[in-house]
C-alpha cells in the first residue's frame, strides 16, 4: 500500500483541540506503521484567528466553517468545540457532504446521538465518539462491539470526575460539601458554575449515551432521573462508613424485563464493591452481562491529554477505515423501543437519617409507618450523635420508590420526627 | 442488505466450546439486527463423536478436520481446543484456505501469535483472539486500536485467576499457601497439576501477548522472566499488610527507553493501588499511557460463559467484516525490534525478610552489606515475631537486581544471618 495522506480539520482549539493537534504530531510514525497512511491537520476552526493557540501554527486557523466544509481535501472532521450549536449544524453538514466525523461532544450526543448515527449510516460515513463518555476509558467501542456478546443487563458508572473528587474529599478527609467544592474549584476540577456536575446533569447525559448503546434502545436525556450531591453532608458520609459503605454519585442503566431503568443519584456502595475504590477525579464504568459476568473499566474521565488520546484513537480508526474504503459501519443504532420506567416505579433500598424526639414509643411509631407502607428495616442505629441530637439511621429493604415516598410523607407529619435529614439510595445486588 | 447466513465450525466441544455454541443461539436475533447477517454453526470438531456434548446436536460432531477444512461453505473457524498442536496446524491451514479465524488459545498465541498474524495479513483473513488474555475483559482490541493513541509505557496485570484466588485467601483469611491451593482445587479454580498457574507460566504467556501488542515489538514467551507464588508464606502476607501492602502475582510489560521489561513475579502492591482491590479469581489489567494516564480493566479471566462471550464478541466482528468484505485488517503486527532487558539489569525495590541472631551489631552489619552494594533501606522493622524468632523485615529502595543479588549472596554467608526467609519485589511508581 502506498503512503496516503488524509487531511483533517479540528473544530475548536481549546484544551482538547490543542491536545489533539499535539498528539497527531507525536503519533505520526505509529499511524503510518499501523495504518499505512498519514494524517495532516489542514485547518483548525476558531472564533478568533488573532488569538495565539498553544502549539497550533497561526496559518492553520480559520473562523469560517464554510472554508472547511467546502474543502474537498478535508475528509475527517474532529469536533472538540462542545455544546449543541453550532456543533450540531456543522456535524450534520459534514455528514451530508460525506466527511467522516469524530466528536467528543457529550451534550450533543446525549440529545442527538441517535439522529446523527442514523444520518451517518444513510450517508455511509463514520461517526465515532469514544471521548464523549468517560474520556480515556475505552467503553463506547466495547459496548458497540465486543460486549454485545455478554448479554448486558446492568451498567453502573462513576462518570463525573468533579463530583467523585468532592465525595472522595468528604469521605477521606471528613470535609463538608461546600469545603470540598471549593477545593475542586481551586484545583480546576469544578467550573465557575458547577451545576452541570453537582446536580448530576453531566452524568445524566453520559448515562443516556451508554444506555442507548448497551441496550440498542434510545434513551433520551429527558428520560434520565437525576439527583445531585449538593445535599450530601459529612454526617451522611460518616454514618455510611459506619455501616460499611462509601457514598458515590452513580449512574445506573439496567434492564428489568422489557423495560429500562436509567438514573443518576448519590448511592451508598458497599466498600468491597470495585466502584467504592474509584477515588479522586477518576471515572469508572461497571458492567454486568449474563455471559461475561462483572467487568469494570476505570480511567481518566477528563483532562487535556486523556481526552485527546481518546479522540485520536477514533481518528486512527477512521484513517484506517478510509484507507480500506470501509467507512460507515458505526453500530450503536437503537433498533429496540424499550420504555424507561418512571422513577416512582423503580425499587431501591434507602439510607434514612431522622432527627427524632426522645419519647419512648418513637422507634415503634416510625417502624409501624414504614411497615404499613411495605418498607422493611434491614439495619438501624439510634444515636446521641456527633452533634448531640437524637438521630435514627435506618437502612431499609428494597421498596418501590412510590411506597417509600408515601411512608416519608407520613413520617414528616409525625410529632415524633423533628426532621428528615437524609434519604440516600443504597446499592443492593439486584440479581439472582 | 439481504439476510446472509455465514457458516462456522467450532474446534473443540469442551466447556468453552459448548458455551460458544449456546451463546451463538442466544445472540442470533442481536447479530441479525447489528450485522444484517446470521451465523450457523455447521460443524463441531471433537476427538470422540460418540460422546454426548452439552447442548450440541450429535449430527454436528465430526472427528475429521479435513471435512471442515475442505467445506467451502464454512467461512469462520472458532478454535477453542487449546494447546499448540494440532491447533497450530489447523489454524495455519484455515488461514491458507482463506477462512477467518477466532481463537481463545493463549498457549498458541504466546508462542506463534506474530507468525500467525503475519500469515493472516498475507492472506487477508481475520485472526482475532480477545479471549486468549483475561477472558471477558476486552483488552486486546483497545491495545490494538483505541489505546494506541495513549503512548503506552506500562502494563501491569493480574492475569491468572487461580493464583489471585490463592493469594486472596492468604490475605483475607490468613491461610498458608498449601491450604489456599487446596481450596482453589476444591472450587475448581486449580488444575490437578497447578504448575502452569502457580509457577507463573500462564501469566507469562499472557504478558508475552500483551507486551507484543502494546509496544508493537515481538516478545517471545522465552523472553519473559517468571517467578511463581509457591514460596509466599502467611508470614510474608502478614508483614506486607503491616507495611500497607497486598501481595499479588503481577505481570509487568513496560518500556524503558528503547528496551522492554517483561516479567511475572509476586509483588507487594500498595493497598491504595487499584490492582490491590482485585480479589478472588478476577483478572485486571492496569495500563499507563503518557497521554491517556492510568486506566484499569477488570473482569472474569476464565470460566465457560465469560470466555465464550469474549469469543462471540470476536465472531460478531468477523461476521460483520465478512458481510462488508473487509477482513484481514488485524493490526497488532510487531514492526519494532525492541530488546527485552535481562532480568538482572532491571530495577526493583525489595521486601526482604531475614532471621537474624540477637548480637548487638547485627543490624549494622546487614545495613553495611546492603549499603556497599548500593541497596538503600527505606523501611525496616525488627521483631520478636509471631513465631518468637528474631526477624528483620526490610523494604529497600530501588536497586538493580544484580546488585541486590550480590548483597544477598554476602548476607547468606554471614554468621549474623540465620536465614533469608523471603525476597519479594515491591511496587514503586517508576514514572515522573
Amino acid at each position: 500500500m502506498e503512503n496516503k495522506t488524509v487531511k483533517a480539520a479540528i473544530l475548536g482549539a481549546g484544551t482538547v483541540g490543542s491536545g489533539v493537534y499535539a498528539l497527531a504530531g507525536m503519533l505520526s510514525d505509529e499511524m503510518l506503521q499501523k495504518t499505512g497512511g498519514s494524517l495532516e491537520i489542514k485547518k483548525v476552526l476558531v472564533r478568533d484567528t488573532k488569538k495565539e493557540r498553544d502549539g497550533i501554527p497561526g496559518e492553520l486557523l480559520t473562523d469560517c466553517w464554510n472554508d472547511i466544509l467546502t474543502d474537498n481535501e478535508i475528509q475527517i472532521i474532529i469536533e472538540v468545540m462542545g455544546g449543541i450549536e453550532p456543533a450540531r449544524t456543522y456535524i450534520t453538514e459534514a455528514i451530508l457532504s460525506g466527511k467522516q466525523v469524530v466528536s467528543a461532544n457529550k451534550d450533543l450526543l446525549a440529545e442527538y446521538g441517535q439522529e446523527l448515527l442514523r444520518l451517518a449510516e444513510e450517508h455511509a460515513v463514520d461517526l465515532l465518539f469514544e471521548a464523549a463518555v468517560a474520556g480515556a476509558i475505552p467503553i463506547i467501542r466495547p459496548l458497540k462491539q465486543n460486549m454485545t456478546a455478554g448479554l448486558l443487563t446492568e451498567i453502573m458508572g462513576i462518570v463525573n470526575g468533579t463530583t467523585n473528587y468532592i465525595l472522595t474529599k468528604m469521605t477521606e478527609e471528613g470535609m463538608e460539601y461546600a469545603e470540598a467544592l471549593k477545593m475542586a474549584e481551586a484545583f480546576g476540577y469544578a467550573e465557575a458554575d458547577p451545576a452541570s456536575d453537582v446536580e448530576g446533569y453531566d452524568a445524566g447525559r453520559k448515562m443516556a449515551i451508554l444506555g442507548s448503546l448497551a441496550y440498542s434502545s434510545e434513551v433520551a436525556f429527558s428520560d434520565v432521573y437525576m439527583e445531585g450531591i449538593t445535599r450530601i453532608t459529612a454526617d451522611d458520609v460518616y454514618y455510611a462508613k459506619e455501616f460499611g459503605y462509601v457514598i458515590k454519585l452513580v449512574g445506573i442503566a439496567r434492564t428489568l424485563g422489557e423495560r429500562l431503568e436509567v438514573k443518576v443519584h448519590p448511592m451508598l456502595i458497599p466498600k468491597e464493591h470495585p466502584l467504592a475504590s474509584v477515588r479522586d477525579s477518576f471515572n469508572a464504568v461497571f458492567v454486568h452481562g449474563e455471559a461475561s459476568g462483572d467487568a469494570m473499566f476505570m480511567g481518566r474521565g477528563a483532562g487535556k491529554m486523556p481526552t485527546a488520546s481518546a479522540v485520536m484513537g477514533d481518528v486512527v480508526t477512521v484513517l484506517r477505515n478510509l484507507l480500506h474504503d470501509n467507512c460507515g459501519w458505526n453500530g450503536g443504532i437503537a433498533y429496540k423501543k424499550l420504555p424507561v420506567m418512571p422513577m416512582e416505579e423503580t425499587k431501591s433500598c434507602f439510607f434514612l437519617r431522622l432527627l427524632v424526639s426522645e419519647k419512648p414509643g418513637s422507634l415503634g411509631n416510625i417502624a409501624s409507618v414504614l411497615g404499613s407502607n411495605g418498607v422493611s428495616i434491614d439495619q438501624v442505629v439510634a444515636k446521641h450523635t456527633i452533634h448531640g441530637a437524637n438521630e435514627l439511621v435506618i437502612i431499609t429493604g428494597s421498596v418501590m420508590e412510590r411506597n417509600f415516598n408515601n411512608a416519608l410523607k407520613t413520617l414528616e407529619g409525625m410529632p415524633d420526627i423533628e426532621g428528615v435529614c437524609a434519604k440516600i439510595r443504597v446499592y443492593r445486588e439486584q440479581r439472582g
